[in-house]
């Protein structure tokens, strides 16, 4: 167990609080409710940036920016909209500060009130679809396929590390078309390409749904979303796709002439994932030697100890550290070397292990002698004494195998978690040891918040992919056409 | 000339903004004073971040994120940075909406309003400075080398694309130092990284130096500088790069343990380029057929137009067009095939000029037939006809000429524009017409605000690579050390 991690038994959420501190993730800021990410954090950030940013483009997408903020007045052009966001949310109302009459310090300049407040985005669909009125006129400029790495806020009054926060940072894709049946597509292939982002890159195995209307983003006509099974049973939305129909484009007023001379109304999506998939990241892999990074989005893959006793020693065995590092290179593998000579080789084990790096090789004296060295993997926790000739492959091929491992445990884990319940008493007693749970719902509004009020878990979703199996609603016991999820969430 | 767009001679300011505007970079958006950044001039801006993410961590820096809100007090603790910024700034006041008691719209919930006010970041020193007071305990913690991309705010009163925004985008350097001389040394290895950034990539010249005392950001002790020559003979600052000392150690109370158990104060630098390269791009190398883009950053590098008549010969035509593009990609050179057919051959050649991308190649009936291709190059307007045989690697090695050349062209124009002169009265006559003064300056902020208020231009900087020419004055006559940089500027 990691020094000074709480374990995950122990208390969960303690236990991940630790590991983003510890393991250099994030912390607070001097700021409520926002979030510093270090530089470990952004490092993982970027990798994740990086592999969707190039399959989001590989469908067609580009990147753009728009403003930081939105006019209120934009605010109520929608009216679902209105009522879903723009509530809890950083208004700007002056634009300058003056020195305190009484000489100390700087004090908000009561002459430079806004005419209109501005509010820091929490979702840009109002000022994108203000936009792309002036974008969209005809049919040949659909479709509109655009992404914006941004920041955003919402004010959040419980925050918590990655989780929850008042400022984070997100992809939104906003996409502009011509007929419903294609942004309904737009919609699907989004949500299957963020699906796909998170089994192959990140190892999380998710389940794709549908939102109940109550839990659809505002304003959408349907939300699509991808939801993980967290360490502790309980369910985290990773991302979400939203099929808008024309409402923005009614409250925008963005028409174009069809093909066949007609004036329409434009279809719309919106879909994102946020700098939670990092909260994710965590809680689906980590133990309580802390982080485990799948190899994909590891900044540091292998990381290299060298235990030694005295300057020469060191010295040859840096030697022979360097010459492996750069065979390792040689195949696209980033290393480091832990050269440090204020702390032992047993705290250094201990802090690659809290930082989630795959593989770890130790190279001891007897090792410089035999010309072996130690391997160790994160995700087992085995150890093995290799030769170093051929490392370089050895690592090449194990890092994959790793990749797809915590893959594997992670799905073993979701499913030995998931239960077909039938019965709501069975239900409230077994929600309280997690766990997602497939059960037949009536499909009403008042049974959803019944079930929400009575076990504090709610409809995740309606799986996409599940068979249609008919049933009976575990709590009326009306008619029900499939199985839903049903958890508590993050 | 562009169709719709303002000749250079005919009036200057025009003709940029007309560029901007019908090139798809940016436009204004609803929120005055910030601008969207179109996908075109966002795919510019990428590869912009891409090289330079790369140079900058090629030199030992790591990316992180700092939140976007600095609490009001902050900028009081460091004395001269409050007098320089947090003056025109975002301030956020509220932290939620509600519905208006008349059921229209929205308005500002009074009972949310915030303690203290939050301005949005218009640079991060002081937030940041509060941050590493927690990260730097020991001079092992030493240096701290970290670099954010990031949105920040300024609110402006007169506003233009890319130059001067309210909110625009940028990286920040905010690196941690145990002892000045190591900061000095940052601040110039970062600003020669800038200036080679900008030579190699963006194929512009600068001039390095210091800025005089009273043109310093607003902490520093020392502010270094790039000047860049634009089209109408004016300055430009491209980048700096700050020296701050101990100050914001100070102001935020940053003590590390020194290596001979003393305690000290932090030595800090700061250092970014924006957004407004973007317009520094656009001033150095376009002309009245638009844009000229140098091939290293052009999100299209090569544009293949088919020249047709009728269905079946187009089918043919992107048949080959097909097979060229991918002989192009397998070199790595980015090919778009233009396949519109509402629009003339024409219209797409005058578009893609006006779009500036470096090489055309125009396939017409003839070429067809006898395997040839018209090959233009954006940077000369110069046509062949060439072989489709070799074409990849023609282009391959065209791509870098006409990197060189357009960075050759710069230089060329920058060095014909730059004069040494020693008479005030010769100084003031031939600033009106453009172009870098190379003058003796006696040092003193009088002469340099005289200078200013008679003749709009500035002192852009003190060049540290140039002769120590002694001299005197050109306004009062006084000892000179050397030559300073004079030029109006933007």
């Amino acid at each position: 167990m990691a020094k000074e991690v709480t374990t995950l038994e122990e208390n969960y959420s303690q236990w991940y609080n630790d590991l983003v501190l510890k393991a250099g993730l994030a912390e607070n800021s001097a700021v409520r409710g926002c979030m510093v990410i270090k530089p470990y954090g952004y490092a993982i950030w970027e990798k994740i940036q990086a592999a969707l940013d190039k399959m989001i483009k590989d469908t067609g997408h580009v990147n753009a920016y728009f403003p930081l903020f939105i006019p209120k007045s934009f605010f109520s052009r929608e009216a679902q909209h209105v009522e879903g966001f723009a509530k809890e949310c950083a208004v700007v109302t002056h634009h300058r500060l003056m020195n305190s009459p009484d000489g100390k310090g700087v004090v908000v300049d009561p002459s430079a009130k806004l005419e209109e407040e501005l509010i820091v985005r929490p979702t840009s669909e109002t000022i994108i679809w203000n936009t792309y009125k002036n974008w969209i006129k005809s049919y040949r400029d659909l479709p509109v396929l655009c992404n914006q790495w941004a920041n955003v806020v919402r004010w959040e009054m419980r925050t918590r590390l990655f989780l929850r926060t008042s400022e984070f940072l997100w992809q939104e894709g906003h996409t502009a078309h011509a007929t419903q049946v294609e942004a309904i597509e737009e919609t699907k292939r989004m949500v299957y390409v963020y699906e796909r982002f998170l089994r192959e890159w990140m190892g999380i195995p998710v389940i794709v749904g549908s939102k109940t209307p109550s839990e659809r983003f505002a304003g959408a006509l349907d939300t699509l979303c991808i939801e993980a099974m967290m360490k502790d049973g309980k369910a985290l939305q990773a991302g979400t796709s939203h099929f808008l129909g024309q409402n923005f484009a009614k409250a925008f007023d963005v028409q174009f002439a069809t093909k066949d001379g007609g004036l329409d109304y434009v279809w719309a999506t919106s879909w994102g994932v946020t700098t939670r998939l990092m909260g994710a990241l965590i809680m689906t892999h980590s133990d309580n030697y802390g982080l485990l990074l799948p190899p994909k989005l590891a900044p540091i893959q292998t990381v290299l100890v060298p235990i030694y006793k005295g300057e020469e020693e060191l010295s040859q065995m840096l030697e022979r550290l360097q010459t492996l590092k750069k065979e390792l290179e040689a195949k696209g593998i980033t290393v480091k070397i832990d050269d440090r000579d204020n702390v032992r080789s047993g705290f250094k084990f201990a802090e690659w292990e809290l930082k989630g790096v795959p593989v770890r090789l130790a190279l001891g004296p007897r090792d410089l002698q035999n010309n072996t060295i130690e391997l160790a993997r994160r995700d087992t926790m085995v150890k093995q004494i290799v030769p170093q000739a051929g490392i370089a492959d050895c690592i090449e091929q194990l890092l994959p195998q790793i990749q797809q491992n915590i893959y594997q445990k992670a799905l073993d884990f979701r499913e030995k978690n998931t239960f077909a319940v039938d019965s709501y008493d069975e239900f409230k007693q077994r929600i309280e040891d997690g766990g997602f749970f497939l059960c037949h719902w009536d499909g009403t509004a008042e049974t959803e918040e019944k079930i929400k009020e009575e076990t504090k878990a709610t409809i995740r979703c309606i799986p996409l992919d599940a068979p249609q199996e008919t049933g009976k609603c575990m709590v009326t016991g009306r008619p029900s056409a499939q199985r839903v999820v049903l958890a508590r969430a993050y």
